[in-house]
């Protein structure tokens, strides 16, 4: 993996180049007009069939919901994401009614195309000042049980959302990681014809 | 669902709004370097572990690549993608080495991930002036065996791309479903607090 600084190897649009997902975050609230904004854009994202099967859940700051949803998090996530202005746990629905159809079948790429809604999300978000910061780090079960979501709908990521703060507002050991990653060359994750990765 | 058109409930770029998926495409070259900007822009995306996942293969029209890519697709999706400008395979490594191991464990997000990447791919595409239309519809055992992709990756979806073209170049029934789709609203997809969609 490349350690050079963030440089792209083709000309692309600086929305892709400048979102990145630190760990410090401002507390501060986040107005809910300004949250869907991000959902919004998550909307408009491609799906098989136009199945649109990604789901959002959410709490924000000095609400009721805010502890509940740090609750969801483990130990490590929730000691920086408690700064943060609002959390999010990205669902999908596992089933769908294709084309023609009068009952749901599994929907093979809900995981696929809410990967993509997340895409988009993360990057309005940062279009519009804000940093997002993914998670794997929560309880899958009990996010299900406290949040009650039904048997048919898969979770996949819990997500924090907030303005950027200052590294030195972190432990120590994280404040070295708080900065934008690298990424592998592109000559490794593409190839023309025959897989030659 | 709504058959509205597309109009943001939220303000969001105009980017992600003006990104759709058509079939009918004019049947001309594109070089390389704007196809690799494309992946340059995936090569972007967040994953778990900063792990990137994703892998794509691809193959440009007019070049020895195309008709072995071509034949990869469902009969129903090469009548309309044979005149799109390049054909990608999407490919995720399904395994990766957590922080600080010394051996591969499964990357229990690399779909998701995945998923991820293909949104800032179809969206680069969009704003350089350029079209995708991501497919489920392609011979994964085939694809497989002829372009060589090894155990311990995943096929996800092939994707054409190409510069619009005119509708009236498609068959007639496909005529009909030549335009930008439209979306389920807001509400049915995010809400704050509990599972309520």
């Amino acid at each position: 993996m490349s350690s050079s600084p963030r440089i792209a190897e083709h000309e692309i649009h600086e929305h892709f180049i400048n979102r990145w997902s630190p760990r410090a975050f401002i507390p501060e609230a986040i107005d809910e007009k300004t949250l869907l904004s991000f959902f919004e854009a998550a909307r408009w994202s491609p799906s098989a069939y136009n199945s649109q099967p990604w789901r959002f859940l959410y709490a924000r700051r000095d609400t009721p919901n805010w502890e509940r949803f740090l609750g969801l998090l483990n130990e490590f996530n929730r000691g920086w994401a408690q700064h943060a202005s609002a959390l999010v746990i990205v669902v999908s629905k596992t089933t769908f009614t294709a084309p023609g159809a009068t009952e749901e079948s599994p929907a093979l790429w809900h995981t696929f195309d809410t990967g993509a809604a997340w895409a988009y999300l993360a990057l309005q978000a940062s279009i519009s000042g804000w940093h997002t910061h993914a998670m794997a780090g929560f309880d899958q079960d009990k996010t299900r049980e406290e949040l009650k979501v039904p048997e048919g709908y898969d979770l996949h990521a819990a997500v924090a959302i907030g303005k950027l703060g200052d590294k030195s507002t972190l432990a120590e050991y994280l404040q070295a990681r708080e900065t934008p990653s690298p990424r592998m060359p592109l000559s490794k994750l593409a190839a023309e014809g025959d897989f030659s990765l």
